[in-house]
Order: C-alpha cells, then sequence, then structure tokens
C-alpha cells in the first residue's frame, strides 16, 4: 500500500509451504532489526506483531534503559504473514491474491520466522521471545515449535490456544467486514470503508474495558508511545471515529485483516505437528522460563485463559496487568501499562 | 409481519407526542394481559418487553405457582413502542415509517404504558414492575416517572442509565447492520439478512459470557421456558447459526430494530423531566421498594452499574445472579436462572 514507510528488510522464503497444503510461492517475510547480534549469536529476542499491526506499531517497548535494548540485545521484529507488508492478500500476485490468499496458522507464522532467525542470522538461542495479542500466540508457538532454542518467553494479552468466546468475538468483526458489499467476497478494487468503519465500531467495546469507558479515560489518554503523540479524545463519538476507524481505515487491507483474523481463531499449539491435537502436551513440552501477562480487564484474552495453560507450563507463570484498559492495556498507548510490561520483562531476561 | 400471533390487544394512544417533539399520529399499544384485576384494582403488574423481544417471549415467567400468578395478579405486558406490534418503522404508514419513524425514550415507552394501565384500566397503584433488560430499563422509569404508583420494582439484567460502555457495543451492533448496502439508509423493500446475519454474529459474543463458551454450555442449553423447547446445538457453529443468526432473522425488522437500539442508547432516568438530566436526583425519588438483579457474568449490563446505581436508591438493593449465562441469564433460556429469577420476585411481592 502507498505511504508505508521503507524502513525495514525483505527476506526470501521462496516457495513457502502451509501446513495446510497450500503453498505461497515466492513468500517474502518484512521484518526490522534493533541492535547488533554478538559474536555468540546469543543476543537475539524476537518481538512478532499483532493483528492489523505493523513492525513500527512494535517500537514502543524497544529502546535504550527499556527491557529490549539495542544496545544490548539483537531484537528481531517479523511481521505476521498477511500483515500487509510480508505476503499477503494484498501484495501477492494473481491468482493466490485477494480471497484466494492461503491460511495460515501461527505454527506457520513461526516457521517462517525460524527461517529468518536461524538460516539467515544462524541464531541457535533467542534470550526472548515476547508480543502483544497474536505477537502473544506467536510467542507461546515458538515455545511449543522451538523448545530447546527458546530461553524466555513473556506473552503479553495474549493466549495458547484462541478460546471459544475469543472465536466468536471475531465473528463479529468479520461479519461485520462483510456485511459490505463493497467487499465483494474478497475481489474488492476499492477497500470496503463502511465494513472496515463497522469493524472499528465492534471492536471499539472489546478493546477496551467497561470500567475504561466509565471512566471516560479517552477524554484523556496521555501520550502514546506507539503512536508518538498525546491522545485526547473531545467525545465517544471522536473516539470512535479517530481512534477505532481511524485505525483499520489507516492503511488496512480488508483481505488481510480476515488472514490475520482466520489466524487468529485458529490459533492452538495443540495444532503443532506431533502433539495430534493436544494442547496440554504441547504447553507441557515448553521448557522456555515463561511469564504470561494477561490484562485483569481484557475482555477477550481473558486472565483466565492465561491461568488455565500455565498450569501445564513447567516454568510457567501468570502476572495480570492491573487497570482499566483491557485488552488495550498491551498496546502501548498506555504509559503506566507500557512501563508495567517493561519491568516485567527486564525480570525475566534477568532470569 | 406475517405470522405473528394474534393473541393481543391493541391500545389507541391517539396523537401521541414524544419527548423528543415528534408526534405518532395514530399510535398504538400491542398488550397482552395475564389473570384478572381485582375489584380494589390493587393486584397489577407491569412487566415490558425487551431489545427485539415481543410479550410472548415475557410469557416464562409467568404462571401458576410462580411469582407472576395470573391467578393472583392481573399481569400486563405491554411491547414496547418500535418492537413491531406496538407502533414502529415498519407498520405505521408514510411519510413516518422506515427511517422516518421518530426517537422514542423510555419516558416515551412508560407514558404510553401509563396511559393504558391508568386511562383504560384505571389503575392507580403497581404492586410490581419488572422486566429483562430494556425491560428493566423501563422498569426504572416507571419507578422514577410514577414513584407514588410504583409499590415494587425488579429490573434484572438491565441500568437506570445506559453506560457508555454499553452504548458502544451498541455501536457495533448498529454498524454491522448498517455495513449492509441492502439496508439503503432504512428504505430497504426485503428484510438486509446480510446485516441482520452480522447483528447476530455480533450479538453472540456479548450475549453470553465467556465462561459459557468455554464451558460449551451451548451444547446442552436445556429446556427454555421462553421457547418451549430443549436447546441443544451440535457446534459453535450451529449455535451462531440457529441461536443468533435465527433470532434476528425470525420477523424482526431492520428499522425497528434500529429504533429499539436508539431507546436502549439514550436510556437515562435523569432526562425525565423535571430532573433536568441528573439521573443521582431522579434516583433518589424512587419510591418503590427495589431489588435490581444484574448477572454475574453480564458483558454488557454490568452488575457495577446497578451497585452504583443502588446507592442512591432509598429503597434500593442488589442481587446478583450466579452462573455463567451473562445478560442472558434473565432470557428465560435457562431454567436455573429462571427459578432464581422467580424466587426473588417472590420474596419481593411478599414484602
Amino acid at each position: 500500500m502507498d505511504g508505508f514507510p521503507m524502513d525495514y528488510e525483505m527476506f526470501d522464503l521462496g516457495n513457502f509451504r502451509l501446513q495446510g497444503g497450500a503453498t505461497i510461492r515466492g513468500a517474502r517475510l518484512a521484518y526490522k532489526t534493533y541492535g547488533e547480534l554478538n559474536a555468540e549469536k546469543s543476543n537475539a529476542i524476537v518481538y512478532p506483531t499483532w493483528y492489523s499491526g505493523r513492525h513500527w506499531d512494535n517500537e514502543w517497548l524497544i529502546g535504550e534503559g527499556k527491557a529490549l535494548d539495542p544496545s544490548k540485545y539483537f531484537i528481531i521484529v517479523p511481521n505476521m504473514i498477511g500483515n500487509g507488508l510480508s505476503s499477503s492478500a494484498s501484495n501477492t500476485p494473481a491468482p493466490y491474491n485477494a480471497g484466494s490468499f492461503p491460511n495460515i496458522t501461527f505454527y506457520d507464522q513461526v516457521e517462517a520466522q525460524h527461517q529468518l532467525v536461524s538460516g539467515k542470522f544462524g541464531i541457535e538461542t533467542l534470550a526472548l521471545v515476547t508480543g502483544w495479542s497474536m505477537g502473544a500466540g506467536q510467542t507461546y508457538q515458538w515455545a511449543v515449535s522451538y523448545p530447546d532454542m527458546v530461553q524466555r518467553a513473556l506473552p503479553f494479552c495474549g493466549s495458547a490456544k484462541t478460546s471459544e468466546h475469543n472465536f466468536v468475538f471475531l465473528e463479529g468483526v468479520k461479519a461485520a467486514l462483510q456485511a459490505d458489499a463493497a467487499f465483494k467476497n474478497g475481489c474488492y478494487t476499492e477497500q470496503p470503508t463502511r465494513g472496515l468503519r463497522a469493524v472499528g465500531r465492534v471492536y471499539a467495546g472489546w478493546g477496551f474495558s467497561q470500567a475504561f469507558y466509565w471512566d471516560r479515560v479517552y477524554e484523556k489518554m496521555g501520550f502514546s508511545a506507539r503512536l508518538g503523540v498525546d491522545l485526547a479524545y473531545s467525545s465517544l463519538e471522536d473516539f470512535l471515529v479517530g481512534y477505532w476507524e481511524g485505525h483499520f481505515l489507516g492503511q488496512r487491507d480488508a483481505n488481510d485483516l480476515l488472514t490475520q483474523l482466520w489466524t487468529w481463531q485458529h490459533g492452538d499449539v495443540g495444532a503443532t505437528p506431533g502433539f495430534d491435537g493436544d494442547h496440554i502436551k504441547a504447553l507441557q513440552s515448553i521448557k522456555a522460563k515463561l511469564i504470561a501477562l494477561p490484562a485483569r480487564k481484557d475482555l477477550y484474552f481473558c486472565p483466565e485463559d492465561e491461568e488455565y495453560a500455565s498450569q501445564y507450563i513447567p516454568n510457567g507463570e501468570v502476572r495480570v496487568i492491573p487497570g482499566v484498559w483491557g485488552h488495550f492495556a498491551g498496546s502501548g498507548d498506555n504509559p503506566v501499562d507500557a512501563a508495567y510490561i517493561d519491568s516485567v520483562a527486564k525480570e525475566l531476561l534477568e532470569r
């Protein structure tokens, strides 16, 4: 899409065969790195993107003095396949474009990232894998796919297996988008903006907690380290249009959103080859020191999901991000939550 | 609409002037009564309908041996204006039909119902007002509009003032419906079924709690006293189509749903004339013995809303419906929750 920053690299995945049987021909992984890989190749961190996010949306957690300090670590942010920068419906040539872009699993995402990490950089150990939301899903998947490689894992506001309620929430998002006839079953020539705005409005009630709205936090959100600006909205409607509709109209492609949505809905570490669908066995195989960081009032990645998974992870632990931001505690838009996540990341990296 | 039961009466409201300034000409209130009004006219109960509900959807709480026993009480179930039976976009002649049907407040709803109760039946005291969801909103409104008339009030899973989060949830519902181009800004000739199905899918995540889906309660819901059948769905998708899409395709009109949605979004007892927008003052004026019955895991009418309101209601009290059904604890579809609500209604009626 037009107007994207070009501050990233492309890794060639060749003909990338997917878990579901399809092949992305000439598949590419867009990524950005921060800091330098040390001689022992022991200081690498992988920090995947989230639903509709791009690598620059992750940068708020990276910086001098922070846990993810580029003067200490080599931080790789791979863009999810389907996010519009890596291979996606929106940038793949016909006939595999648009509604015919294949389904991608979390396992596929991590396989692609592993090719980059191992194949290009020769890295065999990861000091940390971390990520928000679907980035947390990829974190769990890394810990299951490569248990000997992942030393530490910090999934925040995400789960090892997408719960059925979470799946249903996403059905609502999907149905709102597809209700727009301009979507044309994926064969649109212009973005179905009415549907994208509807997605924003459906999402708005889920992204933040009831208490966030009760307290009208949107009137004074403060400095967003993600967006680099002070956020404040003059009314609820202003927030719905400015923050939510704006997010989904902001260089997001409808088919790409559906690709990522499918990945999310089908998140399940038990689907990793070798575990025969058994997510408990998959969780039990994790060797990483893992701290799961759900947000207290997250409405779709409830803390209960992480508590459930944690009981099976040998070195698993759960800390709950306090406050009223709900899922978006992990967005980087709230300085208090951002500091909390950073402090836990520091603690984990010191273990 | 075709195929509706004709087991109800029509009360003529004449030219019914609304709080917002519009007039519904030849306005009509559809209602049904159960039991007999006693000579003292002291045994009347008003039990309004809920969003998309019709009087027959309320009947599960009425019956011999139940709190709402027609051998003891005269129970009036008025259909909300806008629900498709009372005056609505779908049954009002042009030019006031379709997208030009006016906005109705909870105050308007209760004014219309008061004309029926007082004007037609000559009732000056109500033993109880009760209702689910928007029916609870009307219950609060009754207690504020007619404090000397309402002896007891039992709002379940609803609030005196619609919270901003609840408003936002409804924005998502509305946007999903309106994303369907077949909606044609309300000027459709056939129902926008794609949008109505999308509404069902958006609603699905909100109507029941995360734990409901976690436990897969939909596989064995049991006997629905509302629908008169055993409910059980063979898969999540079966539930989404059968229960949720089916609900909104089931003789629901898109414009009528939007009329009711506007009423809901603007629920506020403080908007009652004389209170100048001050909902606290309005709550303080309630004289009824009132028990609010939120459901523990209700995602849009959170127990916190009722706790907040209760502190200002002189004879107010809150009991929380336990369990995982969330908002739909009050639907009549769960026998356990239905029995709980009935037992509290009995207790309140004995005071």
